[in-house]
């Protein structure tokens, strides 16, 4: 994982400060990082007949597209309210200051689908649980969560206790 | 292209009263569909030296990484203000109502790049001409603007007749 760890930018102070940013794009841009990263994300769920990767607005629509490209199977947008525009499930949930909120298309999953969901990063985990909500909402299942980054001392792993996460880099 | 045009679904008055959307994500959620789309867009590119694939917020990331992907070049996100967490080069431009800008994080792109740009639609080509401009401005060059869709009455390709324009669907 040296490989990968080495191609993330860290920006201090971003969006705010105090905050260390871990920078995806240099991994985005580098075509054997990438493909690096999209491999291991998409090992441990070879064979667990997952019929669809869903993804959050927007980085997780980088790698949920090629997860689910080399999975074989579609992929699923979580966006942003007012960006989806058939009919959709939505859901609220609280950030540290306010609160957000994410859609899926009601016709995007059914409950037969087994789902692997994928960001690019586990911070707090509220967007990520949301999501997993979200997904369970239309009937399908969550078989597991990937990540290419995980905050360890946000705890974001607690709030996704009821499904399986699998995470590249560790800081 | 039968098979694609059946995989993009109409959807009236969105966002706004009048316009008839034509929204993608049937076709990102079928992996056959998807397939034949994100081959068509590159087709006309194996062979040319394409060095980057240039894809904007948001579902520019799905089809720009998964060409990339395809290429096995890196992909570059173009996102709207305050995104990026580096240093950007920023580029503004006018909507039909009020503007908008786009970013760039000034060493995603160099000189000797050859850059495909990828969105799913091509209306009036604003912002498809900011974006190109904005990879340019980082001294790359385009070789060529690929969409999914075309809206062919809103004359967008008028507006790039200095790039190669390439869409898989026209309406």
């Amino acid at each position: 994982m040296e490989r990968l760890r080495a191609a993330i930018r860290d920006i201090p102070d971003f969006p705010k400060p105090g905050i260390l940013f871990k920078d995806i794009t240099p991994l985005v841009k580098d075509p054997a990082a990438l493909r690096l990263a999209v491999h291991h994300l998409l090992h441990p769920y070879i064979g667990r007949d997952i019929t669809a990767v869903a993804g959050m607005e927007a980085r997780g629509f980088i790698f949920g597209s090629l997860v689910a490209w080399e999975l074989g199977v579609g992929f699923v947008p979580l966006r942003k309210p007012g960006k989806l525009p058939y009919d959709v499930q939505t859901i609220s949930y609280d950030l540290e200051y306010g609160s957000a909120a994410l859609e899926v298309h009601i016709d995007a999953l059914n409950s037969g689908d087994r789902v692997l969901l994928i960001d690019d990063l586990l911070a707090t985990g509220g967007t990520a649980k949301a999501s997993c909500e979200l997904v369970e909402a239309l009937g399908a299942e969550i078989v597991g969560c990937a990540f290419v980054v995980e905050l360890d001392e946000l705890q974001g792993r607690k709030k996704l206790e009821r499904y399986p996460v699998h995470s590249l880099l560790h800081y």
